[in-house]
């Protein structure tokens, strides 16, 4: 465990002083129950008195009935149907790194398609010296990697632009997840059918009913995409595209095609819908920002925050996730007065490349009002801008890109707020 | 990606000849289906002409119909009831090192207690300054870490000390998960009660019927030990301990006690029924083994594997775990003539400490028949090894930690089996 760098942080001592009280209180309440405290466990549950359930109840094992509440949600005025809607990961009842895979959030523009994978099939053709379609066998039997990227949607955070203030991270930020993919380098499959000489571009089109597709440069196609059918261990879920995806680290969400059906090798990007009427940020003097795939770096607190409030005064961790399209999360820093003054937070557990990592601020709260902020850093010096120096840049037309940083107001009460701050 | 280091092994150059004829037949196939592979995709399924499910259709996501054999498996003559039996990992049907949490085997002494995380209590009494109850948000306020480590059953193998051949990797090998576990430090709590200068083990007991108990050194629990509450991100399920267990990297699953209720500080060991009748290594001359907590360096070919035979020739990737209870998995060799000659495998994806590794070796196979074997070494320098070596120091009487070199024989026919070789 790291210490915390800054001074203003809770020291050590502080925190075993202010835990042990904590404790202390618990056991009070404890003893009362027990009798004995000094020998005697508390009283025997009905738990303990009772045989459970056996193995087998389950083959594939879910969550406790006690855990309902940790679900996806959607936001039914969103879309016009909800074959082209979203439903958010629930990031502020998640901790570390790994999202489990009944969690991570889903966007479709036609629904789930569902494939038989005996007729799954991926084509590769256009410029190339050999057009070639692989069976989810063939796809199998080739060199596979195993890496742990997160994905974000272009418009996570979308409504923020203009204030929106949704009421919880949930819905202002759970476009994102982060597990482990399986799969074959995009790269092996290009050498394999041959690439011409004026191969610049790929497109790759989906097997749902948009046939969602996107243009991507030759140089990301060959440098760390993912033809994966594997998502932390098991078969991707049919609404993260099974049998196969298109892993694009660090890009948007919408150009990790799912149901990947097609990819078609040209000398120019195609134009396709989905990268002009669809997924350019149109800036305040009108003109549009095209092809803006990397993912800024970002971090949000998850908690404290709207759905997560705060139940005492004391010790308190705050905790959220940080990420970069651009590499590797250098350092989180955390500030309890809406950005005036800033702490390192400690980030815990391992930093992968163009993967979430998971930040702890601990500190003793005495019940006063406070506006929670955190920004990240990523390797490439990248600093998380605020909200208002975005849309000095970019006006607020756009859904997409918005990596400002968020501002949850805690209140005495302990119950957290989104809101701006200047 | 690494290249293999044995001149044995296919070559960069050979795997591209070898997938290309694959793929190339493949594209034949396809070509048939689609009428013009150049320019045209396959012909349009069903799943891209009409609308699939929309979000929300499962607020908690679940795996594909088409994945429905991918379960944990009982094997109902082991144990006298379901209630003390065991569940395994289908490994055979997983790559990478993180295991979805509906899938990570169970082991149950008297079923899986159904908790109420409102009423539930962790107590630390014994030798301390001052014993401390702790409610589940207690713990949940308290500093926290994230660690990703395996869980292997002592008796995992078990089996195969008298050479049972159980016929799959899921039951010679899926008593072994890895998850992401987030929890505070024992040594944190034990600080907070504060330890008398005799406090030398403690005894940590589960609120399961059979409240299940171990003796553990001092020593161990102010190391690595957590108390965790959640499993790659969520909540822990039900059937690994909800909403407690204790994390012991690298030590033998037992020890690891679920639902956690309790734990005591004495100055020596309790000698409990599980650590005198239950768990320890009865050896040839009758003396009996006891404490043996680490895991040895082990490791398994998950494919191919009995119940993941090979369909064709050609380019065959060999995939399978590896780990060690001492620290990090240094290096894995793959045989493919029964320990004659060994190659170097590859490993991909990150190696932690105390956690699984995930290995690969690529071969092009004639068809000829072989005899497929894996061994890991660890960071301290030990070797795996082989099943006949481990019984002349050990003898077969136990059922506990049987880490010796798994043979699988491939046939011609691509089927595979579990063999003993000399």
């Amino acid at each position: 465990m790291n210490e915390p760098t800054d001074k203003k942080c809770a020291s050590r001592r502080k925190f075993l002083v202010g835990a042990a009280g904590l404790a202390a209180a618990s056991a009070a309440g404890g003893a009362a129950r027990a009798g004995n405290p000094n020998n005697q466990p508390p009283n025997i549950a009905d738990w303990t008195k009772q045989l459970g359930d056996g193995v087998g109840v389950r083959a594939y094992g879910n969550p406790s009935k006690y855990e309902k509440t940790v679900v996806r949600r959607t936001v039914s005025w969103l879309t016009a149907t909800p074959e082209s809607s979203v439903s958010f990961t629930p990031l502020h009842e998640l901790d570390g790194i790994i999202t489990p895979n009944g969690l991570c959030f889903e966007r479709h523009h036609s629904g789930i398609a569902e494939i038989d994978p005996n007729d799954y099939r991926l084509m590769l053709h256009g410029l190339v010296d050999k057009p070639l379609i692989f069976t989810l066998e063939d796809l199998k039997r080739l060199p596979r990697v195993n890496r742990i990227h997160f994905l974000e949607c272009a418009a996570n955070s979308g409504m923020e632009w203009r204030g929106a203030q949704l009421n919880g991270c949930q819905y202002t930020h759970g476009m994102v997840h982060c597990v482990q993919y399986t799969g074959v380098p995009l790269k092996l499959l290009l050498e394999q059918a041959g690439l011409k000489t004026n191969a610049k571009w790929i497109m790759a089109e989906g097997g749902d009913a948009a046939a969602m597709n996107r243009s991507i440069p030759m140089s990301k196609a060959l440098d760390d995409c993912i033809v994966a059918y594997r998502s932390n261990g098991e078969m991707l879920r049919p609404e993260q595209g099974y049998p196969v995806r298109l892993v694009v680290p660090g890009w948007e969400g919408n150009v990790w095609i799912k149901w990947l059906r097609r990819i078609k090798i040209g000398d120019q990007p195609w134009y396709t819908r989905e990268e002009t009427a669809k997924y350019t940020d149109l800036l305040a003097n009108g003109k549009a920002r095209k092809f803006t795939y990397e993912m800024d770096a970002k971090s949000v607190i998850t908690s404290p925050s709207p759905q997560a409030p705060l139940k005492q005064k004391g010790f308190t961790i705050i905790s959220g996730l940080a990420w970069s399209g651009r590499g590797k999360v250098k350092r989180v820093d955390v500030s309890l007065d809406g950005g005036r003054n800033w702490r390192a937070a400690r980030i815990d557990g391992p930093v992968f490349d163009k993967a979430c990592v998971r930040f702890y601020s601990e500190f003793d709260w005495n019940g006063e009002e406070l506006l929670l902020q955190s920004r990240a850093m990523d390797e490439g010096g990248y600093v998380q801008p605020s909200k208002d120096a975005l849309r000095k840049i970019r006006g607020v037309n756009s859904i997409y890109h918005n990596n400002g940083i968020q501002t949850w107001a805690l209140k005495a009460s302990g119950e957290v707020e989104n809101v701006e701050v200047g």
